[in-house]
């Protein structure tokens, strides 16, 4: 069927319109970098190390055909039916399972299963959240998660990581600042493990020492543990849930990393008057989620292949992990640094101050290679010198070369950059390359205002 | 494997340590009526005319597993990834001709695939409410629409409906009363086919009005038809939409009723500005919507049997409307009232108003039935005497049985309240039936203040 022929439009008039009727919390809506970059990084000849996405070519179809043909056999109607909106019983099992080879034992009525991970960060902020209310996250932090913070008007503070993840001291400091200014936080957003976009992890004594902070202090913290599954190298370490967190955590699990991102299948965990709110949440915003991809979920943990498949993830993760490293110091400039992770899908790179990786991002997409400039992980603008690199979602050979292309950019840029100011690194502003105009939507990220110490005058 | 022990919990301890965490919505939040529900109705011995269920059971598990084998052959990475947020091209494409079905043509650059029908109502009230702000409704309305203008602190007013849907001269008259007061709605919520639960249609010159009433006022309507090509008599009536109405219409489609619930996908057609404001939205709350599901329905419209088997569903549900007319007529009380409707999936009867159905509903379950209370179908307390009763979801023989099983206890309470009051219709409160303590939770409806005029003198 041919589309119709498109009425003309004037989108200034239309949004002169419908401006006046949105609401408060859409007016400081934004998007998300990686969802913006989704639409350019689908083109074939574009090599993305920008999404968070999972390698899902490694799973056989055959397998999936076989489980589908088994939720068929055994329960086609309840997979085509609604279900209710915690979950059914059968996914509660397969949650389990994941749960426990972890660590962490729980019961299933203190489960939500939800409409991927990405719901339980919106459901928390719905129970949780009026506007102007404190989040504290880390620095840098998950860039999906930042529109659903600015979608409930948060006052977001972010606590610089190191190697060991989120200082608590420094998270204490914080909380003390917060509290002689009268504020106190709802909650406290972590990835522990393997953070998105940092790739670094939290240490034990730190995970203890918030779990403790976050009792004596009464805050809520919400645990978000997508890659704990993904650890290529290192001891496991245990979750803030079952450091005797269950009082004041609230655990965000997902099937999108060690499965399929496909199903939109995630859960949360928490004490149940929050689960019980979170629960009505739910039911006004989608009702339930999938009972067929449930179905899925549990025939594929029924055929008891579900451990074999994460450790081939596992190495296929690891291998690509070391060539992304092996590239960056081969690509990159000396001035760079980066983590090195022990898992996940994410490594977080630090240029000279003088690159603007948003601006660089246009000139990379020019050479067909995408990543997620660093100023999407943060909600102040910071993070303008850094980028997050995924090494998940391709083969070791675009990986390379995709490594190779942003590093060749990013040294004409501090050529162009160096020429100006005399070889001296200068922060100043420069004309970034023209974008493609098919890309102009991608690069309204935040820009932050210049800081006074960064004068043009040239001569520091 | 077998759950953990719980650890003891002091309920009334626990909502005091967390109730001054949440938001000011929270506090506002209502479970749905239907929800709520749903847990007692999966019991296999309870008659279930409370839910909007389709009967999935009539899907052939054959097709299921051959649709999905195409599925594992075509497309299984794909359709175990992350995809774009607006949904999957091959998706609109299956939209597109469910809506041209309904005489309704729209540009796929129009469409936003969702999380169910229910998100689009979710993501409307996202983009467009602040708290306070006025939705104008009909009366009754949408149980399930009750709990998200609710949890995005809606001031709702109600319109009641007649045997044509929403009368448009009262619309005018009370947005005339509104501007007076220095209020405009953010948007009209109507369902214009086979209302839920009203079961009326809105004719012919009301649609054309209201595509009026809102051009010149420019106030947006969002109109929900999840079942336009459910029609059982009568002939289509064009949608809001396809009537002129695109400048101010946000249409909500769905596939829960003429495929499968259990998918979780419903789409928005709206207004550019507003859907590029509702996509923000949706990337915060879930990324994007199922690309699994997404994926059985393109292989499923591939197989080009969707109108086939919609028609094998309107001649099911055709007769069940039938068999549910005859039993009313055959089992409720004279003095009870109740719709006819051409389609859809509910019956709305109203009961004499001594009757009060939220009380009915613990007798109807202690009898193992059980339908929508009315007072779920209004925010300010009315319906108490009226109830949904959906023929979608059993077979002839229980739908039978389940009017019978009401019109039994809706006998005994009118006699109960009778012989109280010396034969005469007295509205004063009596007993409701002692609950099941399982049960008690459904029964949390918000009850209205009796009025004056109902004194329990028992005189008049």
């Amino acid at each position: 069927m041919p589309p119709p022929r498109r009425a003309q439009r004037s989108a200034a008039h239309d949004l002169e319109r419908y401006a006046g009727l949105f609401s408060a919390r859409t007016r400081e809506m934004k998007s998300s970098a990686m969802r913006d970059l989704m639409a350019i990084t689908e083109r074939p000849e574009v090599i993305s190390l920008a999404g968070g996405l999972p390698d899902t070519s490694t799973f056989p179809a055959e397998s999936f055909a076989a489980i589908m043909a088994r939720v068929a056999v055994d329960s086609c109607a309840a997979a085509l039916q609604y279900g209710p909106t915690e979950g059914l019983a059968i996914t509660k099992d397969a949650i389990r399972h994941v749960m426990a080879a972890e660590g962490t034992e729980v019961d299933p009525e203190d489960i939500l299963v939800t409409t991927g991970g990405q719901q339980v960060i919106d459901l928390v902020c719905k129970t949780l959240l009026d506007p102007g209310d404190v989040v504290v996250a880390e620095a840098p932090t998950y860039p999906g998660a930042v529109p659903a913070f600015c979608s409930y008007q948060a006052d977001v503070v972010q606590i610089e990581m190191d190697a060991d993840g989120m200082p608590i001291d420094v998270l204490e400091e914080t909380l003390d600042r917060l509290e002689r200014e009268g504020r106190k936080p709802k909650f406290i957003y972590t990835i522990p493990n393997f953070q998105n976009p940092g790739g670094v992890t939290m240490s034990l004594p730190r995970r203890r020492r918030l779990v403790e902070v976050a009792a004596e202090r009464e805050i809520l913290v919400l645990e978000d543990n997508p890659y704990g599954l993904l650890r290529y190298a290192g001891e496991p370490l245990p979750t803030l849930l079952s450091l005797g967190g269950e009082g004041y955590t609230i655990y965000l699990g997902t099937f999108s990393k060690i499965l399929s991102a496909g199903l939109r299948l995630g859960w949360a965990v928490a004490p149940a008057p929050v689960l019980s709110k979170m629960n009505l949440g739910k039911q006004a915003t989608d009702l339930c989620s999938s009972s067929l991809t449930q179905h899925f979920v549990s025939a594929y943990f029924a055929e008891g292949r579900w451990e074999p498949y994460l450790e081939s993830l596992r190495e296929l993760y690891r291998g690509r992990r070391d060539v992304m490293l092996d590239a960056l110091r081969e690509h990159f400039p000396a001035e760079a640094t980066w983590t090195e992770p022990d898992g996940g899908l994410f490594v977080w790179v630090t240029l000279p101050p003088e690159v603007d990786t948003t601006d660089l991002l246009a000139r990379a997409l020019q050479r067909n290679v995408a990543f997620v400039p660093g100023r999407g992980a943060y909600l102040d603008g910071r993070g303008g010198a850094s980028m997050r690199l995924n090494f998940s979602g391709v083969g070791e050979a675009h990986i390379r070369e995709g490594v190779r292309r942003i590093g060749e950019v990013i040294g004409e840029q501090l050529e162009l950059v160096r020429a100006v100011s005399g070889a001296r690194p200068d922060p100043a502003p420069q004309a970034p390359a023209a974008p493609d105009p098919a890309l102009a939507d991608v690069l309204h990220l935040p820009r932050p205002a210049r800081p006074d110490a960064r004068r043009s005058d040239g001569s520091r």
